[in-house]
Formats: structure tokens, C-alpha cells, sequence
């Protein structure tokens, strides 16, 4: 499930097979950055007892961020974040009825002692927590930094060249 | 922590000392109803590990129903509910910020697999998780079937004695 | 209606005739656990009077559960549950304005005295229903309790087995 | 429990003897418009029996307009409204956690077929059931018609009369 | 613009011509309970004068009830309200963004002195303004109320002769 | 009612007294700004022909702005800009049920055609409309320009000035 | 970049080219009235110092009206507005988990000192942007008054010419 | 400002001082876990200019997270992260209409390219982006690991000592 030979220091877990939809854009924000990554399907509740052995391990294996998403009563990222002293992003996905209403909040309102990072609800949020997760491991990595620059400054420059809306891109 | 030397058939769990403000409904209702309950603090974000010892032994300790009651992104009913057959009954306390909506959808929100019978937000809910609980007890227990049949004619009996709003109660 | 010799100790029940496409998910849930159940049209608004009938019958006929979905301005697992002291599940029928939030606040938020174990908006509510409804049954059945354990299993094993969410099916 | 000697053609019901702090502002302006009414508590969880007669007698008993008032999963207005042809009209009663939005999504999202003409959340929609009650009545009543004229006149004025919010009143 | 030689009693208005979509299930209503009506686009932001002569004109033309349907900011039904004393239903366009919440508000919110019966967003909202506004003729008009209960009998009827909701219509 | 000698450009309007105590907050930045204005209560629902005269001479007053704050079913601007070419700031004020959601979107969901710019809920948004007539005002008034200038560099020098929070003030 | 060889007094930027979805109505009323305008996006969060420079030049370069939409976290108005005097007018464009009311609170929640004139969310609330920036404008420029009051009337003619919503357009 | 000789890794800064007693929480668990911190008003509407330099001198003073709260349309986490790559994690403050609802959406609801990792409302949110900026610390330090480890320890043992919610403290 490696990406990569590098050991993965960025884990991307989610829900359901159904939640790659969203998370893909975390993942190819990390490809774009050549950033090796971890993908695997932990459900909080369908397999409650591989997401805390993958939670307990997360340090030992050599995780510096986990990226997780899920929908409605989310409890994915909290679940881990009680498990393991890693940073944990969350991603709400966007949910049938209530749009990721009920993502965000499951996910977002956690309790004094145990954080979690929480990205916008869906797309965006995805690509967000992957860059949010190379912000951090680029505080001690000059490449990703770097990488990280580029890719800003491309975006920034993306903008400044085309500042007319009414043109074809 | 049993209530009572009778082994208990029904859990009263909460994820903080402070949801007992509002657990304590689902208490009384059971006391008045003479059912025994175990009453416990059981934090999923907290005490992971507990939560996980709690619900495995649900079923063996002879529970026929867990009441658990959280605020915020309230992981508890769900998570007790992964890991055990035994009827979970979730009651959203209420929060400071958005008054228990966000406990609501991260009790009620469950995906399709774990269900969580959820009551509604703060006392009400708490006592009537007690009363749906001894419901679910009275399909195989008279006596608790005749002790909710007469506690619902009182109920009945009291707003049918005092049918005017404006005299003193 | 009766879809099964065996007399029914489940019964589902829903507002109109469009509530099917939410409900089904119940009714395959019940015929996958094989658990005979009764399928009916109770309307709270057009036939209060079935309604009432229904509910004051549901003991003598052997009802264990009665599972109610409704949408919009839901009344009908509140009325049935005040008729009642069968235990009674709420499935919120996701609702063309208000996406369903209408339905589960109409469901949920019963007052102290009447409880109505409340699942997720639509097809997941559904299918949790029936699952919740089979958890109360097999306290005192060994053979659904086993189907349970079977189900739950095949559902962890899915996910434990297809880890991989860039992976076909 | 008849406020007047003439019959009533108006009803105030309500489902707890709490909600008359807020279903005391019907009675106010019925009062003020010198229109008998009558008074009741009306539980549709806790007295659902009384609920149905109480509907089935309404058109019988003279009453014109049936003001109901209700919080939480507010099933009174509409259960009403199924039982019977006179007009009902709803008053959303401010709730705990949810300040009445359950109140107004319970009574007003009705389905086609059983309507309920809904009033503000609280205390302005009790006054303003009494205002809509009138009106009906003022259709074939010209005493009442000319009350209600005098009191919008009144209310006009007392604006016209105190158009700067700086003073004391 | 009458839909019929006798004077009507009823108006049906709406802000605009795209609300017909939804205001035309009031007219269909009234079309098969055999009750004349007038309908009219009387806009509240783009045609103020308008509403204002004809809420002044209503009483005199013999309006006994206007629906008043309109979305967003829903000015319209409170308007015609505040300058007559004809009972006002008032009927939440669903809108694009909001889903007719912002409708909703904007016509159920008013404040104490000028009453809206404000029916359910959409559809339904309309069927049920054209039912309550038949119900409040019916009370001095026997042959509405009669059409108003075979028209519910038939509603009713059509439930109980179809009780399993997975045949075929 | 005119505050000041000098003809007022500004007028500060409101549904009724008790949204002085929100509204005061514009006409203390207009007062600290040596802006002249004018207060009234005008009230859409009570006195709507007072609504309909204020607006339509509002041009010919010499009104620049009006600032129009309402709560609830909050017609108050958005009628008055229907009935005018000056531009109309609505203030949305804080409601008791709902908190100034109601009152929001009353305002600010106009529909194409008759826009009202709308400032934050309660007392912030009231300050704001202040400040907003007054840089409309600066447009063609270099005074104004200067004292709203200064008015900014203070705001922000008092930040500046005191960058600790911990500190007592 | 300029739509007009006259200097433009109004300004129309977006945080990105999907708004131009939206912000071409403001752009299409301001064509309408034959008001020069400039389009440019600037992006808050993308190009923050483009932004600042923008704001920074606004009153030199003549501007009279800043129009800015955005979604989602809607920065790009508030933040122009804390740069400039110019008065600003925000349009929450729709997105796509919330529907625009996260873009509305983003705009219209700004804190006491730092006005936006916010709109509705939305296609209607760009065409309201630019006429009420229209409105400011016509205060000193009677073409342009003259304009506008020639656009009300037509729209008004078209409704009243135009009453029955069930004739084809 | 530097609350410690040792050169600060993680500033908190927020909007207002009224911030302050909602983000001290922050500002505790940081000196509980023996974590120099620095603590400054920065606000993004009334301070902008000191926003961008903050922002711009971020990386170059040391700072490996930046705590930001704040409430209503909060755009200073959003802004500060526009400015740098210093990982940016946001505290929605409570707000007094909304609740936090506002500043939850302003915060989390970041666009793809910037992200905020965004904590609960109030006083947990604050506290926990403490624990969440020392967990990104820890992985680089081991002195902060092992006080983290502690702290989690003393709050489960807390929770493992105490699990009777009837006992007094």
C-alpha cells in the first residue's frame, strides 16, 4: 500500500472506499510535492480495532501527520487522535442529507484534550490537508519547503496572469 | 458502582463528569421504575482504551441496553456501538456553543452498519433513553412491563386531573 | 402483507408510499438477517385512525419493534410511540427543502415521557433501524444474535480486506 | 374551564401546562377583543386519546378556530389537524437547546393534505394566532371586525404618536 | 383574470411569475373543490403601490382569504397583511440558495400585531394554503365543507386501500 | 426629530423602540463623525403607509442614505428600498429565537431588482451602517473623508498601542 | 482591463474565475445602465499582496464602488474594505458543501469599524451589488439617477403589464 | 511580549482583546507543558498592515506554528496563512448572535491552496490548538513528547480514578 520506497511520514486514511473521491485531492497535492504517502481504508466503525493498532503504531512507524476523512458522525479523525500523540488532520466529506454539516461538527468540535486539525468539508479540505501536512514537515525538511514555495508562488502566479475573468484560461 | 445487588441489565455511561447534570434524568427514571443500573464515566476521546474493554465485556456482564450520553463531537454511543450487539441508546447533551446540535449529528449521523437509537437533546432525552431502554426490558419482563404501563397512566392521569394551564399545579 | 409465516415481531411502517424508497433499506436488511417483518402504509395526517389502531394492537400482535419512517413535519413514530409501549425507531425521511432536518428534528426531539430511538436521515437510518431492531430481538434469540455476529463480520472483513481505496472493487 | 358564558368559538390548547407562559398572549388579545374562548391542556404524546376526542368534538362543540400550541416535536397542531375540518392554527413554543426551531419545522412542514397555518416562534405567535383567530371570525362577526379595526388603529397610533426611539415612553 | 363568474373569495398571489411552478398547487386544489378564485402577480419589491391598493381593496372585492406566495425575502404575504384585516396565508417559495429557509423566516417571523399562517415551503405549502383557506369558507358554507370531507375521505380512502407501499399504484 | 441644524443626509429608521438599543450604536458613530442625522421609528407592519411617505420623500428630503434596522420578519428596508432610489442599509437585529438569523435574512435575501446592503447582526452591524453612510458621504465631502480617516488611524493605533492581551487596558 | 474609456468609478473583483459565473450579473446591470466599470480578480488568499496594492489604489484611481464576491471562507471583501475608504459591496457566491451561507457569514459578520454592504447570496445579490453601487453613483450623477429610476420603471411596467402568472411570457 | 527567554516556536495572536478570554486557554496548556509562546493582538481589519508583517516575519523569527483566533467574519487565520508556510491553526471565538457558527465557517471554509487547520469553538478549541501545536513541536523534540505523553496520561488517569459521576471531586 506504499506509494513509495521512501518510508511514508504522511498517512491518508478514510472511512470508506467511497471517501477516495475527496481524499484523491489530498493525495495529489502530496504527488505534486513528491511527498510519499500512506493510503488505507480504516472505518472507525466497521473495523474499530485496525484503526487503534494503526493509531498505537502511527509513531513507531515513522507517521509525522495523519490525514483523515470521513462523513456524516465522523469519528475517524477523533478516534485516532485519542490513540496517538501525531498530528491528525481532518477532512469532512461531504455527506448525503446534511451537505458535511455533520462531518464538520463531528469532526471539528473535539472535546479539551484531543485535538484535531480540521480542513474546509470536501475537495478543498482534502487538498488542504495535504498541504498543511507538508507545511509542517517542511519545517524541518528544506526540500519540502521548497517545494511548497514553488507551488505557492505558482498559484499566486496563476492568478496575477490571468487577472481577466471574461478571458478563455 | 452497581446501584444495586441485583446484576444490572442496563449502563448508564457518559463521556465526562459533567454530562451527569443531564445523565442523571436517565437515572431517575430507572430508579423511580425500580431497574437496577451501572453508572459509569467512560471517555472515548480520554480513555479509549476503557471504552473498548467496556463494550467488549457489554454482553457477557449481562447488559441488555447501554445509555450513553456526550456532548460536542460526541464519539461515545457510537463507538460502544462498533464494538458490541448489545442496543446502544445515545442522548446528546447539550453543548455551550451550538447547544447540542453538533452532540445530535455526531450521535444520530451514524453510517449504515452501527446503529445508535437516539434520543433527543438534554434531560428529556436522557429520561426517555431510561424509558425506552426498560421498554426494550418489558418485551421479556412483566414486571417492568407493568411498571411502565402504570408510570405512563400516571403521566396520563396528571395532565388529564389538571386541564387548565392557569390554575396552580 | 405478512411476508413470512412465522408471525412478525418487526414491523415497518411509513407515511406514504414514496417512504419505500428510503424504507426498503430496512426490509432488505431484515430479509438478509432472515427476520420475518410486516410492511405497512400508516399515515399519521391521512389516517390518524389506522394509526391509532395499529399502535393499541402492536402488543397482542406479537410486535417486538416497530420501526417508523416519515418525512417532513414526521408524526408518525411519536403518535405510535405514544400509543404504545412497544419500542419504537424513527427513520427521518430525507425531505425535498430542508434535506431531512425537519423529519429528524420532528423525530428526535420527543418530549420527557415518550421515547422514539431516532436513526440517521434516509437509506443509512433505514438499514440501522432494522440492524437495532434485530440487536433488541436477539437479547432473547440466538440464532438472529448470530446472524448479527455473521453480518458484522462480513462487513468488518470487507473493509479489513480491500484496504486499498485505488483499487477496483 | 369556558372563560365565558357564550359558547366559545375559539380554542387555546396547548401540550404542557409550561406552555401557557407562552400561549397566555392568545388569551391576552382574545381578552382585549372582548372574543370568549376556551382553554385546555391537550398533550399529544401523554394524551393522545383526549387529543382525538377533543379533535373529533371541536367542529360539534361550535369552535371555529382551534389555536394550538406546542414545543420540541410539537405533534399537537398537526394530529389535530388530521382529525378534524375546522382551521387550526399553530404556535411554535420556544424550546431549550433548540430555541423553537424544532417547534416551527414540526408544525409548519406539514404534508399536502392536513394544513396548519403557523404562527411565529413564541410569544409574538401566540398574540398573533388570537390576531389570525379574530380575523376568521371577523369575516361574519362585524363586532369583531370592528374591535380588530380599533386595535390596529390603536397600535397604528401609538407608533405615530412616539416616532422618536430616544424618548421615554 | 377571474378564474370564474362568481365573485371569488379567494386570491391567490405570488411575487412572481416563476413562483407559479409552486402556487399553481393551490389553484389546483381549489379548481377540484369546485371553489373560485383570483389570481394575480402582486410583487412587493418591484410593485409596492400595487400591493398596496390591492390589500386596501381586498375587504370591498370580498376576498375572505389571500395566499400570498413568495421566496427569498419574502415581503409579500406580511405586506398584504399589514394593510388588511382578510386572513393571510402565506405560502415559502423554495429558493436557490437557501432552500426556502430564508423564505420561511421572512414570512413566519412576524412580529406581534400582524398575523401570516404561514403553510410548509414548497408544494405542499401550497396545497394546504388552499385547503385551510376551504376550511375557513366551509365554516359559514356547507357545500365546501362538504367537498372539504369527501375530499379527505378520499385521501384517506386512498391510504387504507393501498397499504403495502411495494405494489404498484 | 432632526438631531442638528444642518439638513440631515442620513436617516437612521427602525421597526420599533426597542431597536434603539441596537440602533444607537449607528448614531453614536455619526454623532462622534459630526454628522447630523435623523431618527424614527417607522414601522413596516404597524404603519406601512408612514413607511410608504417616508420613502417616497426621502429623495427630496435630501437623503443620502437611510439606515434601516428591523428584526424578525424584517421588512423594514427592504420596503423602504422598494419605494426609493437612496441607497438603504439594513441592519438585521438580534431576534430572541432566533438570534438575528430570521432578521438577516429577511434583509439581506432581496430578490434581483431592489438591493439592500446589509451589515453584521446587532449592534457591530449597526456601528458599521454608520461608518458606511459616512464613506458614502465621503465621496463629495472632504470633511467627512478626514474624519473618517482619523476615526480609522485612532481604531487602529489602539491596537497598535496596546498589542497585549494580558494587559489591563 | 478597463470595459470603458471613461475613467471607471466602479470596480467589480472576485476571488477567482468561477465567480465570474455570478459576477457577470453585476457586470451585466452596470452595462445596462451605460456605467463604465473595471473586472478584475484578486484573490484574498492567493494573491494577498495584489490585494492590498488594489486596495491601497482604489481611492487614487477614482473609485467610487468596490463590488467583491467570494466563497466559502469569503476573505476579499472585508479584507479590501480594511484598506480602503471606498465604500465596498460583498456578494456571497454559492458554494458548494453550504450552499453560500458560509460566504455569507464570512461577508456580512464583520466586526464593529469595518463595513461591508453585503448582498444576497448569489446571482441576485451581483445584480443588487451593482445597483445599489448604481444608487451610491446617482446621488451625484443625474444621468445616471435617470437611468436607474427608467430601469425600476420598466421593471415595474413588466409585472404590472404582465399579471397573470399563467399566461406564456 | 516574549513570554520566556528561550526564543517563542509558537505565537498565539488573535483579533481583539476580548479574544483573550477565550484564547488564555491556549496560552495555559502551553505553560503547563513548560512551552515558551508569545501572545499579540493582531487585527486583521484594524491592523492589517501589521498582519502582513507579522505574517511575513514569521518564518524568519523562528515561529513553527501560529495560533489565531478569532470571531464573527474571521479572517485573521486565514490572512496570516495567506502570508506564510508556518503551519496556521484557527480558534473560532464565540460569537454573540451566531455562536461561533460565523466564525467556525469564516475559519474552516479556506479555499484550496491555503489551508487553516481549525479547532473547536471557544475555550476547548483554544486549548486544543495548544496541544495540537505541541504535538507538531513534539515530533521534532523530545522534551515536549515526553510532557505531552505526561499530560495525556494525567487526563486519562483522571477520567480511570474517578468513574463514578455521582462522587464529589
Amino acid at each position: 500500500m506504499t506509494s513509495n520506497v521512501t518510508p511514508a511520514k504522511i498517512a491518508i486514511v478514510m472511512g470508506s472506499k467511497s471517501d477516495w473521491a475527496t481524499m484523491q485531492f489530498a493525495a495529489d497535492v502530496l504527488t505534486t510535492l513528491n511527498i510519499p504517502f500512506h493510503v488505507e481504508i480504516v472505518s472507525a466503525h466497521r473495523t474499530p480495532d485496525k484503526l487503534f493498532s494503526f493509531a498505537e503504531q502511527a509513531s513507531e512507524k515513522g507517521l509525522d501527520v495523519i490525514i483523515a476523512g470521513a462523513g456524516g458522525a465522523a469519528h475517524l479523525p477523533g478516534m485516532i487522535a485519542a490513540k496517538t500523540l501525531v498530528p491528525v488532520l481532518g477532512v469532512p466529506v461531504q455527506s448525503a442529507a446534511l451537505s458535511g454539516v455533520d462531518s464538520l461538527y463531528s469532526i471539528v468540535q473535539m472535546p479539551r484534550g484531543i485535538p484535531v486539525g480540521t480542513l474546509a468539508i470536501g475537495k478543498a479540505g482534502a487538498a488542504n490537508a495535504a498541504l498543511l501536512a507538508a507545511q509542517i514537515l517542511a519545517l524541518h525538511d528544506t526540500r519540502i519547503a521548497e517545494a511548497l514555495a514553488a507551488w505557492r508562488k505558482e498559484q499566486t502566479d496563476e492568478v496575477l496572469n490571468n487577472p481577466d475573468p471574461r478571458e478563455e484560461a
